[in-house]
């Protein structure tokens, strides 16, 4: 475990898309450092750089670690040895590079790739940040899990006879990653009598967030940014 | 639904501990709030508050919700009842309120009793924090959840029959408000042969900060502020 103060890179969590969701350790720490480093699509603008463009002075290196993101599928080990690899020179160099991530490094975050090529060769921290998970229930005002409740987080991906068997026994559920399994997952919650107490959350915290009980939802598919929350029963 | 700006009270997550890990809207919110509102032990001082104490102006009004803490127990409905009618008074009087949340206000926060009795009567939004969830695995430098695993999150007061049959058909998992259930629950994790990918987090984020793999943790109990992790399978 090493502290942020002595870390050479830091993984930090950006938040969900409001710029002003940053912590005042994630905004001191990315002024600090010489390397900025970011997930981004193959072609076009990182979603984590635009949650802080605006605290960027424009003097500082950059790393845009480039792959498909948002189509479910899971990056090749090789986009992160490459930049790994990429990121240990800038160390070498006496830089210290802070790695922005969406929302928190380590909730379904890719930071912990990089993290396993880092951690043996220099000082790595995770800051953490404000998870989608939370944003989704505070622009829901839905509890995630309350008093002695179980909370399931389940991405949507997963195959249908999995899913209803996982949220046929929770208590609160989320499940994140719906995107293009909306329908899917719409259908399960509605055979397990689930509907009536479930949420759907789009883009939460940005100015493009939509909130909709479930049941509204549209037949088609649904952005990569968007979650479903079941509240537990009273 | 309630934009921050036209809200009259909000629930900010005020994060796990550490002063650093708040956001910039929770900053500019509680600058700019008459009345500041937090819970409190019965006697002393109260954590939220002290988390936010740097950053008062010692000219606000303030409103302690003292409650019995942090032994397990639910606090009354009326001591719910009664802050909610003392925060509507100050909104009568033109005043906004923020009401401070450890970590964040909707997992598994006491806010959301004081929301149900204001939103009918006054705006209300909630702004997210960084939760002692992403806290822990930041300290622990451990992934909560990966790629399409499940995460179940489990309160340590459970019963021990339905922790075991939650934590034996899990993937990877968290045991909150742990405090003096640690033996019960290392038991059942070793008993689930679960205890090898486990980690154990108290007090994260402070500077108490405390991180061990289950194995070494004591016979005895563990604070209130205490989580287990479970790494999902790779």
């Amino acid at each position: 475990m090493t502290s942020t103060d002595t870390a050479r890179v830091w993984g930090i969590g950006v938040g969900p898309g409001d710029p002003e969701l940053l912590t005042l350790k994630a905004l001191r720490l990315i002024h600090s450092a010489e390397v900025i480093a970011y997930p981004a699509p193959e072609q076009g603008e990182s979603f984590a750089r635009s949650i802080v463009a605006s605290h960027l002075s424009g003097g500082q290196r950059e790393i845009a670690i480039r792959m498909a993101l948002g189509d479910g599928s899971f990056p090749k080990a090789d986009i992160y040895a490459a930049a790994a690899a990429q990121i240990l020179d800038e160390v070498a160099a006496g830089r210290r590079v802070a790695v922005l991530c969406e929302g928190d490094p380590l909730f379904y975050g890719s930071f912990i790739y990089l993290y396993e090529r880092l951690v043996e060769r220099c000082a790595v921290a995770v800051v953490p940040g404000v998870s989608s998970l939370m944003a989704c229930a505070g622009a829901a005002e839905m509890p995630l899990a309350l008093r002695n409740q179980s909370l399931t987080v389940v991405p949507g991906p997963l195959p249908e006879a999995e899913l209803r068997r996982r949220l046929g026994q929770c208590e609160a559920a989320t499940i994140v990653k719906v995107g293009r399994h909306l329908p899917k997952v719409r259908k399960i919650l509605e055979e397990l009598g689930l509907a009536d107490r479930a949420c759907y959350v789009e883009r939460a915290s940005l100015a493009a967030q939509r909130v909709m009980p479930l049941g509204v939802t549209g037949a088609g598919e649904a952005p990569y940014f968007s979650m479903i929350l079941v509240r537990g029963r009273a």
